[in-house]
């Protein structure tokens, strides 16, 4: 079960944490020549013991080369050593000379590290059907593990290096008491375009030191991800690389932990809270974005009903238009409840747009427009919908759509 | 059954042909103030006599007032005499005031014109969640009758009060020979923004002088708008309001309809024909696009799969996109082909954009980018997909996204 955050959780946020403040991680990213200008574009996180390990996928059917690889590497015992991951190409579409350069990735660099390569996952990002230049990445792989260390720095040349079109990097670290002792979770990940994951979604990583063995924290992850990085949408599109993996050195001592431990749903709340940070960092990065759009169903005949409404409202290039304009058009956010496909009573249903009421029962409300306009202008937008029907409730993510998403996309490739 | 069009449909298209070419019918339009501009914002089409009528509507669970009206008014007797139609406001999600006026719009429209209330339709397009403006309309409907005529200016009158965000005026006819006689099948649509139709689509009216009863075009039109109005898309967002009403004044004088009638077939592909060119305008002129694109997809397990992965490419942001930067930007293709929740055999896709093959069984071909730049900035694009799996196929059609959608719909209501 997965506990709400808020006043229930013990975890504590990390401000300097990183992907290496868990015990037993070290991390680093460099530039090999994949992107083209000089940022990051290959990076690795290597644990120095074998981390239970869990991961989930992309449900599209065309999955890039390094999925299948990681699948591979997670099936075979359920721990990793590390994971190696490059931005700028996504190895996706690339055939069997694809399928090569994502395993030579994966033995070259548990060669460097000293690890069998079944312990080491490949992580690809960035642009469909062109094959890596392999030159590149080997010459790269061979400099990595002088870059590897246990610091923040690190930590960041790591997040730096999974990114494409991101304007910012991703990272979260908590702490959370098990056992009398504190363990962290720490998370790291890229997105902002092509981003509407299911199952998984664009790249993420996280780590902590908790004694948790491969099978809970596969379970636990993919709760988890329904709830976080499942819900939000940028684009609509669901990427052919989306992969989020999860290591836990158990370097922290607590009793490992299962469902029947008495701070699981510790774990699981500060777990959540990581996969949430990052999910809504993605959402308010998204291509072209000015703001972070969250969308509240509530009163829904179940969750899963409220998930597919506010997935829909979150979807609608109307409503995100007509945010990105401070258009207060409430009509447009009932059209896309109203398309959703699940039970809705169109006689009973409120919507607020922050704290101002535009549709009560289904009846219209007066509103200050003047009100509507300077809250839409700010850079957090909620929308409440609530159907008053039944107990489901959900809560999506995504951004406005804006002239820079289409400037972005008209010239991604050339 | 359906017929292909090509060179077995025995129809011609009457190049002055207006809504009011079928035998029988008068239109009309002016302005009555509804919109801020002086552009037409109300319009009727009349039928002499009563005309076997069929209509599909809008899946949105929110249906505007005019949806319930014309349901109850075709659901009556299957005949019509009349169509009135307001844009600039949507009359929907306005509660009790909204059913009351869209009832009186069709009882003062039947009084004006001489007919029993139950035989006039209603309908509505333009903002959602607004009352009308009753004053306006009733000076308006107390005008109208004496601008009705069986003219194409009249015809020009009524698609021009149906517009809402469109640019162009979208009417067709058709003239195909049954029992050896000419007959007229035409059409007049509007349709810009909120396009995704699901049963029936944005506002499409359809006369005809054939023969035909009510029950047996209600299933052709159902037949007919799967394969045209339902296989476009603007944005995603299904409509309110969207409806499509077809009458036949049976002035042809033919023998009667039916699917055992020597001549249904040729009907059916005219009729088709009619609905296609509508739903293919609509698409062209989508909220700022500058080009129409079609997807053609081939070789998919049913033709139901082939369309929801032709619906899928066609509505991807990414996709829409691209093609806006004459970007030939395939992966982004097969990445929308692959979440399509489709069966697809990742080995065996080919894609070409027109003539320009770039991937074949799912291997990336090289191919001259000046030429793909050539073809993409035409005013029409062309994607084909072949799975080669089976005999599934079908055709889509939408816009590319712009700078223009994203303008247009920052600021609609304000």
């Amino acid at each position: 079960m997965i506990m709400g955050q808020g006043n229930t959780a013990a975890y504590t946020v990390v401000p300097e944490g990183s992907i290496t403040t868990p015990k037993g991680f070290k991390a680093g990213g460099l530039h090999c020549g994949l992107k083209k200008t000089t940022r990051h574009d290959l990076g690795a996180i290597v644990c120095e013991v074998p981390a239970a390990a869990a991961g989930v996928y992309t449900t599209n059917v065309f999955q890039a080369a390094p999925i299948a690889v990681t699948r591979e590497s997670i099936g075979a015992g359920g721990v990793l050593r590390a994971v190696i991951v490059n931005s700028g190409n996504a190895n996706a579409c690339t055939g069997k000379q694809g399928d090569a350069d994502a395993y030579e990735m994966r033995s070259q660099f548990a060669e460097a590290i000293g690890v069998p390569a079944q312990q080491v996952a490949v992580a690809s990002t960035g642009v469909i059907g062109e094959t890596l230049k392999m030159d590149r990445v080997r010459s790269g792989i061979a400099e990595l593990p002088a870059k590897l260390a246990a610091n923040s720095q690190a930590g960041d040349d790591f997040c730096q290096a999974i990114l494409t079109t991101d304007l910012v990097k991703k990272e979260v670290c908590v702490q959370v008491i098990i056992d009398g002792k504190p363990i962290h979770i720490a998370g790291a990940s890229k997105g902002s375009g092509m981003i509407h994951p299911n199952m998984a979604t664009m790249l993420g990583f996280v780590t902590t030191d908790a004694v948790i063995g491969s099978q809970a924290l596969q379970t636990l992850l993919r709760q988890v991800t329904d709830l976080t990085f499942n819900m939000i949408t940028v684009d609509g599109d669901t990427s052919t690389n989306d992969m989020l993996v999860a290591m836990a050195s158990g370097l922290a001592d607590n009793r490992e932990l299962n469902i029947s431990h008495p701070d699981y749903e510790a774990f699981s709340a500060a777990l959540r809270y990581v996969c949430e940070v990052l999910a809504k960092a993605i959402a308010r990065d998204g291509e072209g974005a000015t703001k972070l759009v969250e969308v509240q169903v509530r009163g829904a005949e179940s969750d899963a009903a409220a998930q597919a409404i506010a997935k829909t409202v979150i979807g609608s290039s109307l409503v995100k238009s007509a945010i990105f304009g401070a258009d207060a058009n409430w009509g447009r956010i009932i059209a896309a409840v109203g398309r959703a496909g699940q039970p809705v009573n169109p006689e009973t249903v409120d919507i607020r747009l922050g704290d101002i009421v535009t549709l009560e029962q289904s009846r219209p409300i007066s509103f200050d427009e003047e009100a509507a306009l300077e809250y839409l202008k700010g850079d957090t937008v909620v929308i409440y919908v609530d159907l008053h029907m039944a107990e489901g409730s959900a809560t999506a993510w995504g951004c406005d759509l804006t002239y820079d998403y289409v400037r972005i996309n008209a010239a991604y490739r050339t």
